[in-house]
């Protein structure tokens, strides 16, 4: 059974959870707009399936609701931001838009955070980059789940790095990727399904490479040894060393340029008690006039996806995706059809619902 | 037989090759700097084995040896610069110097180059940021060479991503790396040992995985089908699609942000005639002060490099190792013992040497 819930609906539906949090409604909009904008575009991972880890967060004291982010240390084209330990969704947004204000009076915006929680989905920021026309790139450290090469203990999260250009005719170019090989949801996924990883995306308590997602699953949620590989996977021979140098950079844009926690200390519990886990996050922004003529910037962006598309196809190939493709795709026909929801996700939204009071989803207009 | 020659001698030769071919002293300074920072490193991939392409590039029209890059559009913290066909190295380090300038005065600085030629490593860029005491940053496209994900055309270049931060009482950490699982040098070395490739590196003419080495440096050289693949490998199942990504973003952020050639347009060959290859560049220089406290920052990395160099070792390791450290031991080796030569790059530098009526490194003293 799989339901089909209209993007406006499912907005109102989390909006309204949030408000009921004690989130102010602009703020509720903010977090319920970056959920749902992970599942229109087919990233189920940080859509509405995560709906409830955010509300536990509240509840369990990870996340504050009515914190406002703070602006520590201002210049006309920087800032660092603290996030107050509220939402990081907020945070990420008030960011991304000082940012954005900064590229347009001056060329380029670019905004640190510190003290902020998970802030969903990296692509929500610079797609809001986009809407003015600017090129959008963002930054996050996460909770430690990966091994640096040739170690055993998790000293890195997924730091996914997301840029997006503007195309002109075509869609835009928007990259949004995980800097490990795979993140924790596909472990957790093949873990369901009882099905062995694939040799090269995890190593097991040892820093050896492993296929057994149940005990990955298990080392990664007790923060000891084990877990899953940077991008290039395990040691140096396919460039292992390339995605852990990658995740380092995001953590020192994000964590250490902000002043905030990073690497083994984005952790949400301290001394066995549960505290804010001080997630960080990097925003930029940039006047593409500032270069060259903006029509000529998104020609040339045209170009370069039909240089791609339109090149051969390896045998058995029948399509060369670009970055942002199957994703605005998927906004495409889920804006049409209603997005799809799983009954198992519906069974965990309908109890939300319930223990706040309010209308299953299903009963949205 | 190995030799070894000493950093300043071996600069003073390089020196003295070019301005023989008509660059100006302080041109040919830098340039040398450049190749001598990648052999002193230990990327011997990038030092004076280079010396020929370099010498040939300059014989054959491809670099003109006394262009002076100029100012196309700026800003107080942007600006867009021509390489005007000479020396990449030169368009690079003056590019670079221009974002120093900038982020010292205002926070940040970010300098895109077009119609340059390869600019040697990238690593020596973000090291002069870190001379003033800024994060640097660098990318570069190059002649295509890899593939896109599921295509068997060449459509990108190893499309490099250097960046560099200042640590206090540890060496400074310095990310150099291309976006591509390997450099054609590896490619050439395998190829002369006669050794397979690792499958995941490379994919014939079909755009299906290879480890025939000979046959794949002869595609890349005909710039027909088959080359290297993304960091991530073929397919998608170890993430190729994400270095896929990050290549076409460097390609955006060198070629197409500064109104240059991008893709499979970066090429010294048009219609059978040699023409300069319009490479382009992009550089930003960070002021940490305009964040956070210079020293607060030195002292995270300092932390961030423990936790990572501390956590326990996998299985048969011994060492984790954090970027820029191997090089940094390098350079330390090799500035009291002198850069070790082999017998067939000396030959080529004594060969290098007679035909411009140069003494042999050897007798420099």
């Amino acid at each position: 059974m799989e339901y089909r819930v209209t993007k406006d609906n499912l907005e109102r539906f989390c909006t309204d959870v949030f408000t009921k949090l004690e989130v102010t409604e602009e703020n509720a909009r903010i977090i319920s707009e970056n959920l749902v904008c992970g599942d229109i575009r087919g990233v189920k991972s940080h859509g509405v399936a995560r709906l409830k880890r955010y509300v536990d967060g509240i509840k369990n004291g990870l996340i504050y609701p009515n914190a406002k982010p703070t602006i520590v240390k201002e210049t006309k084209i920087t800032a660092t931001v603290s996030g107050e330990n509220g939402p990081g969704q907020v945070a990420g947004d008030f960011a991304m838009n000082l940012a954005i204000q900064k590229a347009k009076a001056h060329g380029i915006g670019m905004v640190t955070v510190n003290k902020s929680n998970h802030y969903g989905i990296a692509g929500y920021y610079v797609l809001n980059a986009l809407k003015e026309k600017l090129i959008g790139i963002s930054t996050t450290n996460t909770a430690p789940l990966a091994v640096p090469t040739f170690g055993r203990n998790l000293r890195l999260g997924t730091n996914p790095i997301a840029f997006a250009a503007p195309a002109n005719k075509h869609d835009n170019w928007v990259l949004d990727m995980a800097t490990t090989v795979i993140p924790r949801g596909k472990v957790e996924v093949y873990d369901r399904e009882g099905k062995p990883l694939e040799q090269g995306w995890a190593v097991d308590a040892n820093g050896v490479g492993t296929t057994d997602a149940a005990s990955v699953l298990k080392n990664m949620l007790e923060l000891g040894s084990g877990g899953v590989l940077p991008l290039g996977g395990e040691g140096e021979l396919m460039g292992g060393h390339k995605g852990y140098g990658l995740s380092v950079m995001v953590d020192i844009l994000s964590g250490v340029l902000s002043g905030g926690a990073f690497g083994k200390n984005v952790y949400a519990k301290k001394d066995g008690k549960v505290v804010p886990p001080n997630v960080c996050h990097f925003f930029a922004a940039i006047d593409i006039e500032a270069f060259i003529d903006f029509n000529e910037f998104t020609t040339s962006m045209d170009q370069m996806i039909e240089d791609l598309k339109e090149s051969q196809k390896a045998t058995n190939q029948d399509q060369i995706f670009v970055h942002g493709e199957k994703e605005f795709n998927k906004e495409r026909e889920y804006l049409k059809d209603g997005i799809p929801i799983t009954e198992k996700v519906m069974t965990v939204l309908d109890e939300i619902a319930t223990s706040l009071s309010l209308e299953s989803v299903q009963q949205y207009r």
